[in-house]
């Protein structure tokens, strides 16, 4: 494979414009709408994050209270959704689960043209952040444990207790919910990224909410992308000591292979979210007392950094942290997907608040002109 | 709404390379692979620009009549997918359909990491290819006529025969395959439009097959995009007289709306694609003995012409050659879905043979530091 082209992806090229996120500023690596992520995934709720983003400033308690509310008033899954997912078969991918059961409720309560409604689409945001959670564990638990959860849990505001207490049929310990909050604030928003700008591509043809948010699902899929957490977690689980995984990974580094869970696109030297979730994995592999994992992904970080100068992202103390929760691996991007949705939600309402259609141009590398040749004269 | 930024929607600049397509270069408004649109449009069938597109050149006898063998043996529909298209209720948006139906057959028939197949998509490609019109037109048919119609018409080879045969339940006259044919040709592909790059930045994070194709339809399904060509329908079928045509689009336009069939992100006088379908809906005016559609059409042209200097694209004849053959209106953005599905993934495929993750930057206009306030402090 392939030269890398100056410029190959987009790189450095401004796509537009934006008041949500910074991205690599100095002194700020992450802010979201100006508020730095460290103060965020401290102290707010992923509820007022999700305010902040979409509804454009942080929320007072009253709008804090009906906003959750709200939330917990749009969970419930159509029947006719629920019937879908209960035909997908248990070796699915699940985030070809969310794609498809997003793309499903679109059929079933499509969104009004934005122009005739009295917002840029909050309300399909709102109710895909209410429901998305809800499509991934109903299908996991059924095609796994048998079993038709409820989908209201009416006494668990937080989306991030919500998550856990269908996973897992019990509410969370309070570690266990700080953590899943915190993990959805780290991961709501993120400037121009791969699943973002495919979200606001679609947005610029003016399509609808659900078709820009299935588009973002599929994009973050990639293991380049979303997919990191996921393959981060194959590559380290085997390893049973720190002194294995350095050994493995310099096997792998000599092989040239990608390490999943390392580098960024727009960062160079860190990932102001590692530090947070690698704080609280320590917190969890404390408290689960384990005895290698933690160790193990504190020596990965050490030898990326020793022989490539790459480092962790969002990604791979995301890892070690949900397998402390007791969280299925296949389940780990999904995560991602109930938390980004805020993001590219409101990246499709600022593009429509100021559309143009993205159509990029092309270097042509192909054949000047080809001349027809009747098909019994081809070779 | 909103000044129109310079660059905005990244227009004039290049996003990658691509072998598949030229648009707008002098004296070759559009080629695939070099060979004129003109050309191809007289002269090939849709399945032989689909080989090209996908297999990189035009397939010698042998080749074609496997490929065409090939795509018919994979126009079955599975169960599962069918009693999913038969949840979707009658009044849903025909494009949503389409993105439901092939992000489910995701779920049933996952691509294998494309690093791990002989090819770079090839297979999900083609059974994609071959399976869109049937998931369209199995729903239209359960819902709106009440049966569950054939998906295989081992008897109609070509993919324009077998869209209009499941449609009407008759096959259709020589007229209507060349002229379906020819449109499916025009469709298939156009350098680096918001679909196809919806698809090539979900590629470009080593997504799968199903998620990209996804994508491109949530984005086609937008009315600055496919969506146009229904947009048109819907706006010239009151209109009884070129007369009435033209005094309405005069009111259109001193109100500033925009008409949809008409302008283009890239070419500036002409779209080379609309003499060959105008002439096609000519041929089909005179077929059905219309009286004034036709000429409404031909009015549209000459006063966008007159007043603004926009000329039709690729969509505006499309509506009024896709009535003249009895296509309900709603089904006019889906046609173009089974065109372009060869289009995006003959991209999917480029993208993954030379690949960086697309992920451009933004200028961020928020505010600088936002500093938190706490909850029972704010507004
Ligand atoms: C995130 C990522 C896609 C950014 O890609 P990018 O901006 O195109 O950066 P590049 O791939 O050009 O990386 C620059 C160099 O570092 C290397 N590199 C980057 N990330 C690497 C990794 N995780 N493991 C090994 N090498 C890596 C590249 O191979 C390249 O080396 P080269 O110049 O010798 O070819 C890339 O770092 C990556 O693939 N990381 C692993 C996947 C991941 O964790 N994704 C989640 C991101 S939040
Ligand atoms: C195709 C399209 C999206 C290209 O968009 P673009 O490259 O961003 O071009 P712009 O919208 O900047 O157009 C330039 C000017 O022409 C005007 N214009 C373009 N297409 C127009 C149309 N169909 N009707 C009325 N005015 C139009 C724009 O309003 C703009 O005028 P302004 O400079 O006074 O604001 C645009 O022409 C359009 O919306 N057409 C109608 C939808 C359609 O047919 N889409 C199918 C495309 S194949």
């Amino acid at each position: 494979m392939a030269k890398i082209l100056s410029g190959a992806g987009l790189r450095g090229q401004s796509a537009g414009e934006t008041a949500l996120c910074t991205v690599g500023k100095a002194a700020a690596g992450l802010t979201y709408r100006g508020y730095d992520i460290d103060v965020l995934a401290d102290k707010a709720s992923f509820e007022e994050v999700a305010y902040l983003l979409l509804y454009g400033a942080l929320p007072n308690r009253t709008q804090l209270h009906d906003y959750e509310h709200k939330l917990m008033s749009l969970r419930s899954l159509p029947e006719e959704l629920k019937a879908v997912l209960e035909l997908i078969p248990k070796n699915a991918h699940p985030m070809d689960v969310m794609r498809t059961g997003c793309s499903f409720l679109g059929n079933l309560e499509p969104e009004l043209p934005f122009d005739k409604q009295p917002s840029l689409g909050l309300h399909a945001a709102d109710r895909l952040i209410a429901t998305l959670p809800a499509m991934v564990v109903y299908w996991y638990r059924f095609t796994h444990d048998g079993v038709r959860i409820n989908t209201h849990n009416a006494h668990v505001p937080s989306l991030a207790g919500h998550f856990l207490t269908m996973l897992h049929d019990v509410e969370p310990s309070e570690l266990h919910t700080k953590v899943m909050n915190a993990s959805l604030i780290l991961y709501a928003e993120h400037e121009f990224n791969a699943s973002t700008f495919t979200a606001r591509v679609c947005a610029s043809t003016l399509s609808d909410m659900h078709s820009c948010i299935t588009g973002g699902i599929g994009s973050l899929r990639g293991p380049l992308h979303g997919g990191a957490n996921e393959a981060a977690m194959d590559m380290i689980e085997p390893w049973q000591s720190a002194d294995e995984a350095e050994a493995a990974l310099l096997q792998k580094l000599a092989n040239k292979e990608k390490i999943m869970g390392f580098g960024h696109a727009i960062y160079s030297e860190r990932d102001p979210r590692n530090d947070i979730i690698k704080k609280w994995s320590k917190k969890l592999s404390d408290a689960v007392g384990d005895d290698h994992l933690y160790a193990v992904s504190e020596r990965c970080e050490a030898v990326m950094w020793r022989e490539k100068k790459l480092f962790c992202n969002a990604d791979f103390f995301h890892a070690s942290a949900y397998r402390f929760m007791g969280i299925p691996t296949k389940l780990f991007t999904p995560i991602f997907v109930c938390s980004r949705v805020t993001g590219w939600a409101a990246h499709v309402m600022e593009q429509r608040a100021n559309n143009r259609i993205i159509r990029p141009s092309a270097d042509y590398i192909g054949p000047d002109h080809s001349e027809w040749v009747d098909i019994d004269q081809r070779h």
